[in-house]
């Protein structure tokens, strides 16, 4: 079999490993440290920086194939490895819209697809002929990613296409770093000049996005391989706070049919268009008439497909090794019947979770916990739990219990956040 | 989190090591060599033999606690580790019954467990008294395990509480060695006085047991950890050829579910009353009449519950894991209206399985396969294949699609075997 080489020891990487036991792929990772989430547990591991061109080119010697836990491989590396014979995937041609905000937006507005209304800003009056105006009437103070998308903001109306018409004084405004943002960093909603001028300060590249006053966030997770096989995993509701995922339900609840399978066309299309191998995950805005508008795009397996391990006949690991191999996909389905919920698991203030994890685990027998290996601080990442719901189970109390289990595992308490 | 030492490098350490990654467990192997199943793919191997004191004590050195892909360190080994404070889970005093057929079966009898009637045996006269009589009428063949339990045979009838009386010339008895035996390995068929003695000529301590001419084979596997707590697993069929699992489906269809209930409680029963830590798997005949009688013990994660991957709540893996470390046992239910079929995938004689599984990926999206990593040898275990059925499946259709699958992936042809 194949040796497969992910640059990137963090938890993507060290679910990779696990799904590339059984899938029988040879499976190695590039880490920063021996202490990374994915070199706890990977048989084959390289310590070496992701920014480095001699330490990758090293690690990829020994691989058939090189693919990525994150998209912070610079672009030159990328274009580099891939002249000196290295198979790279997805390339560096796919991997530069998840590193280029302005040149997603760009291309995928030429593609068609339904976005947030965009321009480059470099200044205040760029800003203000983006928004149509000065001032901005909202007094509320600006957080970074906090207060962005927390809904409930209706003060503008889409029409009908779902699109929307530039109207003047359009406050707040998005600001966004046209690279290196991720888990809401590098997002701002401003709600007054003032507060586009502190942004503004910071001296990097930027873009302004409209505002979408969302009903709810979704997610269209699709794997695509080399060959140009596709396949789609249902569209699944993601909840975010403070611009972290919470929660996802799959598949979103309620979600109109046809929406969904535009959206996973959507998702294909893009995939194709922009010639990913490997996962793509489209995280899209619903709006309140039903239209989706995309927000992000990811070139990996993503939070918002954990859910799969359990929940789908091929998990977004097992999917992404086989699109990397151009081997065929795997079925994205869930056993009929079925849905999932999966809910992250954030550090609290206490780092003994393992005393805690013996109560959920007592407490809730079908609660399935994923620990990451991770260190504990307050709002990190550090694992998550899934729960399987069957025909006689709600969507809503299933909700309840894998909240009770993050927010105990993470507090002490079951109602902790 | 506590560290677990698995001893045995094995296919089932391999799949141990994958459900570590979830549980948050750090997993250390202590293989045979850098080669073996779950060495490949273990963050943490120790290379050493099982049946070496110093090795062992060494590796459990650095866990906190120790378990087995396999009963075959010797029970002095055991108690020597124990007596320097080792923590061995499963202990030496439930291990004896594995690897002693005699006292597993004297001690299940004192227990009121149905069994096959049994005897030591050391001569020909012990295995004449124990038939009622020397001969035999058949002039069949004898197989090592290969004739052991084909079915078919109806010349006796069980008495309404599904014991056996002695029957006088009751050929064929069955012979076993009373240790040592594996996969049909061990177990001798003998259907005259002839063959009785070519197995006598071994030397070794032998056994006699009734021939049982079962309606099939069940297993029953459940999980029982330190505090006592049990967890069962729904019944399932097992079938063999030539002594050896070919294909396993969850739970056993059409099995009377008073029937289902007994077995459950009474694997819990063994469980308590031999002591086990982490999982008990109880292979058993299902005779005409729907009465069970026990075949054999193991107690560790076993082939009869490689389905529990996909297929249940918590794999027996994890399961194992949380057992030996007394952590609070999960879910072994599936998810509603689900069923699955496991097919053993064993060697052929064409070394390069990867071009045959491209195809296999192709033709069934929903085929699950799990690799070994174990070279390729005419009838060795290497691997074995999982479908998850719903509601709108059929059992045999199901069936039929492993067997297909892993046929295909053995011979190159879907009716192979």
């Amino acid at each position: 079999m194949p040796v497969v080489g992910m640059v990137g020891g963090g938890q993507l990487a060290r679910m990779t490993a696990a799904a590339a036991v059984g899938l029988g792929a040879t499976f190695r990772v590039l880490a920063e440290s021996a202490n990374e989430s994915a070199a706890l547990v990977t048989h084959d591991v390289a310590v070496g920086s992701h920014l480095s061109l001699p330490d990758i080119t090293a690690f990829a010697a020994d691989c058939d194939v090189i693919t990525f836990d994150h998209e912070h491989v610079p672009g030159p590396i990328l274009a580099e490895l891939e002249s000196a014979g290295v198979l790279v995937r997805p390339g560096s041609g796919a991997l530069r819209y998840t590193q280029d905000k302005l040149a997603m937006r760009q291309r995928l507005s030429e593609l068609g697809i339904p976005c947030p209304r965009f321009a480059p800003v470099a200044s205040l009056a760029d800003v203000a002929a983006f928004v149509g105006g000065y001032g901005g009437a909202s007094p509320r103070g600006m957080t970074e990613a906090g207060a962005r998308y927390d809904g409930g903001f209706g003060h503008r109306a889409l029409d009908p296409a779902g699109t929307w018409p530039v109207v003047p004084n359009a406050w707040p405004v998005v600001l966004k770093a046209v690279s290196g943002g991720y888990d809401g960093k590098g997002v701002w909603v401003c709600e007054s000049t003032g507060e586009v001028e502190e942004v503004l300060a910071h001296g990097i590249p930027l873009m302004a996005e409209e505002f979408v006053p969302f009903k709810r966030e979704l997610a269209a997770l699709v794997a695509r391989s080399p060959s140009g096989q596709g396949a789609a995993y249902p569209v699944v509701q993601t909840v975010q706070e403070d611009g972290i995922c919470r929660e996802v339900i799959a598949p979103a609840p309620g979600l109109n049919p046809d929406v969904a399978v535009a959206a996973e066309a959507m998702a294909l299309k893009i995939a194709a268009e922009l010639g990913v191998t490997g996962l793509l995950a489209v995280e899209l805005f619903e709006t309140g008439s039903g239209a989706l508008l995309v927000n992000e795009l990811a070139m990996r397996p993503h939070n918002s497909g954990h859910w799969t391990i359990e929940g789908a006949r091929t998990s977004q690991f097992e999917q992404h090794l086989r699109a990397v191999l151009d081997l065929p996909l795997g079925s994205c389905a869930p056993p009929a019947g079925t849905f999932t919920v999966m809910a992250n698991l954030l550090g609290g203030t206490d780092p003994d979770v393992f005393d805690r994890y013996i109560h959920v685990m007592a407490a809730d027998p079908a609660v399935k916990v994923h620990f990451y290996g991770k260190g504990i601080r307050v709002g990190r990442k550090i694992g998550h739990v899934t729960i399987v719901g069957g025909p006689d189970d709600e969507v809503e109390a299933v909700r309840d219990r894998a909240r009770r289990a993050a927010s105990y595992l993470r507090w002490g308490v079951e109602d902790g956040d």
